[in-house]
């Protein structure tokens, strides 16, 4: 009989060495492994000599830098919606997720792959992210979700397999660290122990990405950005790549205090968490985003996307990035982006990301019509007074019904 | 044939006195003028003598101080449902404008008034928020919106009616306001004329009522407030009426140089336009209220209400207050609220106003539960598996389904 | 060690029989029956005998008359909504199941039970509407669920269990039957089997509550049925419980050939099946209540209403109803009732409830308004220049944009 | 100076070729007249001499047969959405009017007119479908609309300018009529005088376009329709163009007594007013689509479809064909329909249209899956537990806070 051949996302860490191991002992499967740069500020290269001091062979270990596609395909059109979940967080862990599973699976498919594995656990939310993810694109694949599945019961547990095992564990990781971490080009997050009391502050030392308000310049940035068809595609008038300008503006966010946010939020599973998030080009980016839809978008369209926004952030939260309804989704909001283009003047301080000015060719805002002047245009204040009694009409004749009722 | 008698909303500045004399000398009107104190920072009393002046019987002088229904009864409630138009706008001059409408409209009664009246332009959104209000409370009330009545077709006429009028006028207000500003305990706004170029910034004098975050102190500022079903009622552990609360909380914001806010807006009558606001007590509020929630509100019911939210900060800013939907909305959201009771810890610190705790007796977060240890609580890890099968059903027939389709 | 005591939602049919003698046998469990009378058109107490026979204490068998607060607790406020699943399904089965988890949990309290237990079928909706209810009630019941644990793996299997326990096999249950059924007082359904092929017609025989539209009589029947609040009251003049009500109701269906669908619907648990429906009252009710609502029920409230309904019946369908977003969404919608009063005339025709005429003392509808001619009334035509234009205003200037980039 | 030129929508009836009249006398303009067949079922060439005698030049006079399109372009769009107006009505008049408004301002643009005009009254929405599409797409353009402008105070008048202006006026034009009519390939519809009470049953003489259920045939038809990417292309298997698919099918609505309605709405100008509507064809199509969704269509797709539908429908039905809001949504509906295609079988029965099986090459239905039996496929029962009780969880946390609570 074959041997099971499994796709790994192997970050190359030592949970998933740990993982990658016991898919050999436990199944006597053949591990091909994917790692992923996403941004994360590791190098991924080192995750080749482990792979293959792990017994992976040199054919089966894929490591790939997948910035640009991450930003364009998957960040930027989320951030067209100007998507938060739960009136807050970025979704900066919820949108890496089904680029990566779409790579296991392509992967997959490739080697004739049989399975493939995450190393995600059985309470959090990125476990149902990666196996929508599979299951959506590849409706048979057999998923191995080691956390749910094998029986250690205790860290100590895990490092005892991984030293029987000749893993190599770092210093500072054979007690259980602190906090846990997730990190890519849009956002680090930190959760877990030290973060699990949502009464206590957060401590300075679980932020990765930024540096705190306190600590940034005492005199503000400024910088503009440009927009077309919804996308950010220059700073300061430099025309950069998705992933160049994300990675410009994480550092003026890092620079500047912008983009942490400490938030207890609903986990799809039915739990709360506490997580703290920092993403700072990400801030920028929505309060820009925002700044030059204010002058492009038309105000009914704007209306329409802002009251879907929340279903959107949910499917994306959810894991149902490949779902019908999330490309539905996507087809309403990128139709209205067609026109949502120009620039936008940003300052940033100590933790604040604030437009103060915007400009479009496409512009809707019309001085003209604005002005406390009568102006020369196509405004007859006497209108309004028309548009005011039809709009008023049926509140006059529900107060008329009140009134003849209170009378009887 | 009896004297037209009008309820005139008063402020006692130069253009309401001119609406004043305009309605005697054009409609021979006995005026009722109705003079609210909203917190807008300005003594109201001088309108008393101001009235007089212009020959306004005493018993036709009301002046009240609001500001306690107004934070009780109309900014309370719409907080609860974390109101923001357009993604940002806190609706500060919106939710004021339903309540001197009401008043009104108890005055018209009171007095046998056949008539009211606002200062209202032809332009805006408030001509339609008041007279929509008007409308719902007395069906056949006369509205005279005099802005888009009278003849006068430049501020020179208007300073020239004034003169021959004998209606005093400031050295300051003769030629015309480089803005115009709209202030209550809530809020202030500014727009027109120098802002009226959105690409251009706003410049710092048109701020009233926050110091800059640049201005702000370099320490942070901590503070608690204490929430009863979704409502503040305390700020670092003190009992505050409604009112006191809101002005503590602005002294706060404006110290630390919090909640400005520089909008280009779709205003209801179809233009677009740009403001400049500041609400540094509100935007506190609406973090802390997020932070009370996100541990004392169901999953399920908070996504509810922030689906909802964005039809109902429409309503509100369209000037529907009064309207049955605006009702049963609100009925959903104080449903919720409940059990929306406990403590927020926030530091404030130029600009930021961040929860960095929150505690509560009503906390549905639970540590035992999202620990990364297994717990002892009622979460079973192999429930995530049927969890995401189930989930992943209907994606996989489609996924199958699509196969079938290219292998044919 | 004290004997497991289970609470079995109980009909004294086959399966549940099976069940019970299950539960004694594999758990050694203490069980308490609960058969509720819903309306499902057969008698309750013989099976208290049965529940005896298989050993039941007397004190352990619960037989209860739920009709009246079915109709009046369940049905009618979701009728309010005018609540439609997927655009045609009423509803029938999941609006019954909440009530029974609700009634089983109360039993298990008052006699000290550590479980409850169902009938309903893995792969179904009932499994969940079921223990969602027991859940949200009692969060640390135990949940038997027998169809998704135990070993038997086909019908022979099951009778043979039966056969060596003395449960007695009526014998046209030996064999399978060639559809399932549920009933209530507001329906009937029918699936499985013979229904299986969405292609092939629905034979007659599945039929359990209409005659056909064919065998209808040819001449049509004519009721008024009055409402209050937005629930029916009385039907032609004359004053009904709840419970009788609907009765009369579904008589008047029935003879009538009305309330049949034919559905493929989308299942809670991810895969599409296929049933029959009977709803002759519900069905007439839902149009009546329209009706009643098209006088009296404001268009913004109509609006609100009909644009969460889709969210309110799939909480239903779900088994969310003792969710805090059901609830929220029942909050706005009798909020919404208050003036649904007032007088309906149907013609029930061969399968078609149409409403006649409607009137009400709250009417909103007012014909002086209406007429081609001016009327009296608050209505001046040229209000209408006003709104449309203002109404055009941001399409205006969206078109005026397009043009001048065509012309660029 | 230039003559006005006007494009006048001319059904060639007496009340627009009274207007054709009054703008060559009141305004000494040029008309240019369109006429329009949307298969309203009466000959538009006679208005080609009616127009003629008014003095219209050959050149200015434009009869088109607009079917196709008006099917293809808007009826068909509108019904992938499942469309139905405040739960029932299928816009018939309302989905017309931006095609002719279309047409107008093309042809407006083609001749050089100055002015658009048409013959809706000031109380109703036409007026305003009308003059939102001929600002959308032509933002300058001088709208003309005489019954809100002219002083015509009563039929008598009216009738009296006719005589004095040579036209012709039917002997049952002289009178008013009992009702009024509008008509189009998708339905017809009726409202005002005799139907103004709408306590009062319709008159059967008001129906157009249907026999009544009563007199329709004892016998059911039974017909097949064929769908792709959900449009209607073929009944019984015949292929047809969009306008002869629904010519066909309203003559089996017609003769079977599909798809009246007696309804009072609400009018997007704040009134409520009463309709009688017959849509024979449409009725039977929204059965037909709804079918075919029902086995092609993933279930989160067609909730969110559903949810947003009564947005979509009051869109239309408020003359918001042409705003970028309903193509947004548009661009979503469509997205959806890609595969639903297939086959759907009707019995059509004295004014029922029940859908009696449906067929796919693209089905998501799975006999396998759905099976009482367990089944080969992909659905493991056990699977089941998992999936509620992580559904189940925040409710259980909910109600563990309840009893904490009871208890202290």
């Amino acid at each position: 009989m074959a041997k099971l051949k499994v796709v790994l996302a192997y970050s190359g860490g030592l949970d998933t060495s740990i993982i990658l191991k016991w898919l050999q002992t436990e199944y006597d499967a053949e591990v091909v492994t994917f790692t992923a740069d996403l941004g994360q500020g590791e190098e991924v290269e080192p995750a080749r000599r482990k792979a293959e001091l792990l017994g992976v062979k040199p054919e089966n270990i894929f490591i790939e830098d997948v910035q640009e596609e991450f930003v364009r395909d998957f960040v930027f059109p989320m951030f067209r919606a100007n998507t938060v979940y739960e009136g807050q967080y970025l979704l900066g862990t919820s949108i890496a997720r089904p680029l990566i599973a779409k790579r296991q699976i392509e992967i997959a498919r490739q080697v004739g792959a049989d399975a493939v594995c995450h190393g995600a656990t059985g309470k959090g939310n990125d476990q149902v992210r990666f196996e929508l993810g599979y299951y959506a694109l590849e409706p048979d694949i057999r998923v191995i979700a080691p956390w749910r599945e094998w029986e250690f019961a205790s860290r100590e547990q895990l490092i005892d397999f991984a030293e029987k095992n000749q893993i190599p564990i770092a210093k500072d990781k054979r007690g259980e660290s602190p906090f846990s971490i997730d990190a890519n080009l849009l956002h680090s997050s930190s959760e877990g122990k030290v973060l699990e009391d949502p009464s206590q502050e957060a401590p300075e030392y679980v932020h990765q990405r930024t540096i705190s308000p306190e600590d940034a310049p005492d005199t503000p940035t400024e910088i503009t950005i440009d927009f077309e068809r919804g996308d950010p595609v220059a700073i300061d008038g430099v025309s950069l790549s998705p992933a160049a300008l994300l990675t410009r503006l994480n550092e003026l966010g890092r620079d500047n205090g912008i983009g942490r946010l400490d938030l207890v939020e609903n986990r799809f599973v039915g739990m709360k968490s506490r997580g703290v998030y920092e993403t700072p080009g990400g801030t920028i980016l929505l309060a820009a985003h925002r700044g030059i839809e204010s002058i492009t978008l038309d105000g009914g369209a704007m209306h329409l996307k802002d009251s879907l926004m929340p279903r959107y952030a949910s499917l994306i939260y959810n894991g149902f990035w490949f779902a019908p309804e999330r490309e539905m989704l996507q087809a309403l909001i990128d139709q209205s982006q067609e026109m949502v283009s120009g620039r936008v003047t940003m300052k940033l301080y100590k933790g604040n990301a604030t437009v103060i000015g915007r400009e479009s060719a496409y512009s809707l805002y019309d001085e003209d019509l604005v002005t406390f002047e009568e102006g020369s245009g196509s405004y007859d204040q006497r209108d309004a007074a028309g548009f005011i009694r039809l709009n008023a009409l049926r509140l006059r004749i529900a107060a008329q019904r009140k009134k003849k009722l209170q009378i009887q």
